[in-house]
């Protein structure tokens, strides 16, 4: 089954808004066994949205549309939708009791015609419930073609797909199994990598696609098949996987297809009831975002100072102002320092520290841009690494919060290895 | 002049990356006049390849494709550029030295053949030089359509794109001028908003378009219009938002073209010279981070306490542990108290905390999920505010972190407002 994704909205043409929704779909139909093979954008066109109806129906099965559901007059998609089936707009009174609950229990503002509106739906067209907003999701069907509209918001958009999109596709369609495993490496560049596996590549079973995905100092290796036997499709990617994991054992950090390193790191945390606390000054707070971004967090993360200011650095987290006058506040003897007295002042086991200059600029007598230093508190001691991250602010700081995890992560596994 | 942009790459497909480059493309094209009226993403497939551009050939007159240029046999954007434009691959002695520069100054391995096989280029195409990578960019044309091939890599397609492509671009074409002024507003609805404006929005010059773009609890306004007089659309904008102003300003918080709420908020807190932290509870550290996302702010941000851990609150922070026990650890108490003591603990003028849960799980005798208690410290007392902000975790800490700004942003209002 081929699927597209149309998302429609002139705030994605000019780049307003990055459109996250296309990646949310892509992964929800990838896992039930639907190959998303386009994704358009468009603006709020009539022109346009006819076009790519037109142009999705002749070459996939199932096409999902969002965007252009609101109730402001820029949002067309639903009239064009009802030009494109030939179809009329009725009013849904299931649409309008559930808008009208909505609004007495969350809204708690009158209800205004453009409100009642949302309910106007296609007469051809199955309801798709929307439980956190007023614009319905609409199932139609054209030419064995199916097609979906719903909002364009996140998180209206994500209720939809889970409790009504994708129940109702695995029990209408005969699904094949699409199974991506996906190696996390990390210390080796892909070209590198490349040349390691270059025969087991050559070898490789031609229904499983390889591809090498870097990002800021890490590569990941995904491998991807699909067929109608699990099984089959299952044991050949997972007989790939055996005979290259002794290849890369030495990069190797961990699967991803479901975790992140973030919960990895947390996993193995929670396992030894250790803790770990941070002291962030370059990263400004990104790396406990990242963390806690995660739910679980509460089970080993216990906090971080973001010392952002010198004087937090010496006044809160207690840095001696000598060693920073000696040294300057990016060295690693002043990372050092922040991590162990973030390890003291937080009581956690471990303790991550990072300062440097994320730029743009550097002021007089300052380290240059991208230069950032790193400390690793553990119960036996502290380490220290100094890096040079580029210059671009959001890279270096995208970096720097991949390597705090890279060296905890290395850190904790040494130690896991010595257990067993 | 009318632009499509081409992503290249299965991982978009699936879901694993968001494609972010389209709208750093789509944003540097609209500042230049150029309007991108498509964006197609597509795998790394030589026959949807083939169509993408066939397709794009036939209806646009820029293309701008990133991806599938790397050192790895996944990459066949290449290859497939060539058989498109029935072309050959030839070495560039330019590139090659550059991709021998790179690896001698940074990358500091041995230099492979797939490495230098990124000097081979399209013998048609115009090289764009790639600073940051070994994949250069590449102009070419055909039947009047612009093409134009970039790496996927957002930090080397950025690079390209800004020194190489809109310099180009500029030169080469007469480009009318496209004008996009966002009015950022804050606790109205859409469609109270659009109810309220109906007259304005009746009256409107039809060459302005008008979107509103909400995001979780603010709108966005947005004007735009092109033309080729920029003296002319400049003026009729202006026009359109001098008659908007009046009706919209109890909601009006500013204008978002070039400056985010985090900058608007430093730039207010810099020009008294004041200084801001925070204690960030349930957001964990994802306030601070999005403030020190943006270069300067170390001007007015100090630090924050990231007090996950009940024990941090209590102990790093000196919450009062009888207060927790009394109220509960979400309680507007326990938020005041927060503020406070991190106002004093970093000598700030201002503060900010959060205590929240912001799920997926609601343990014993704890307040449901999306409660968030908040409370602002500013030079002459403390306000404390509670919020209810649903089930989903990722939009509980961003609703957090908005409402934050919002709280801070109207107390600098009100007293800029009281020394005028």
């Amino acid at each position: 089954m081929r699927a597209e994704i149309i998302t429609i909205g002139d705030e994605i043409l000019i780049g307003q808004i990055v459109d996250s929704n296309s990646a949310y779909i892509g992964k929800s139909l990838s896992k039930i066994g639907v190959q998303v093979k386009y994704i358009t954008s468009i603006g709020d066109d009539r022109t346009a949205i006819l076009s790519a109806l037109q142009l999705a129906n002749s070459r996939v099965d199932l096409v999902l549309i969002t965007g252009g559901l609101g109730p402001t007059k820029d949002d067309i998609t639903k009239k064009t939708l009802a030009e494109f089936f030939q179809d009329t707009l009725v009013l849904s009174q299931k649409v309008l009791s559930h808008i009208e609950d909505l609004w007495k229990s969350f809204i708690k503002q009158p209800l205004l015609q453009v409100n009642k509106d949302q309910a106007m739906v296609l007469s051809k067209a199955e309801i798709l419930t929307n439980q956190n907003g007023s614009a319905p999701g609409m199932w139609i069907e054209k030419d064995q073609t199916v097609f979906v509209s719903m909002p364009g918001v996140p998180y209206e958009m994500k209720s939809i797909v889970t409790t009504e999109l994708l129940p109702r596709l695995i029990q209408r369609f005969q699904l094949p199994v699409i199974v991506n495993r996906t190696l996390l490496t990390q210390g080796m560049g892909e070209s590198m990598i490349a040349e390691r596996i270059v025969d087991w590549e050559n070898r490789l079973d031609p229904s499983i696609k390889l591809a090498y995905l870097p990002n800021l100092g890490r590569v990941r290796l995904r491998l991807s098949s699909t067929h109608h036997d699990k099984q089959l499709v299952e044991s050949k990617v997972q007989t790939a996987i055996d005979e290259l994991l002794p290849l890369i054992e030495d990069i190797f950090v961990g699967f991803e297809d479901d975790r992140s390193i973030e919960t990895i790191i947390g996993e193995m945390l929670v396992k030894n009831s250790q803790t770990l606390s941070l002291a962030e000054s370059c990263t400004g707070g990104a790396i406990a975002e990242r963390l806690t971004s995660f739910p679980g967090a509460s089970r080993y993360f216990v906090g971080g100072l973001v010392s952002y200011a010198t004087s937090i650095k010496e006044q809160v987290l207690g840095v001696e102002g000598q060693l920073i006058k000696d040294h300057g506040v990016v060295s690693e003897e002043v990372a050092i320092q922040m991590a162990h007295k973030a390890k003291i002042l937080f009581k956690s086991d471990y303790a991550i520290s990072t300062t440097g200059n994320a730029g743009p600029t550097t002021s007089e007598g300052r380290v240059s841009v991208g230069t950032v230093c790193m400390a690793l508190a553990t119960p036996t001691g502290v380490d220290s690494y100094s890096f040079q991250f580029g210059n671009s602010r959001e890279r270096v700081i995208n970096k720097a919060i991949n390597k705090a995890f890279e060296l905890l992560y290395n850190e904790l596994l040494k130690n896991a290895s010595k257990e067993v």
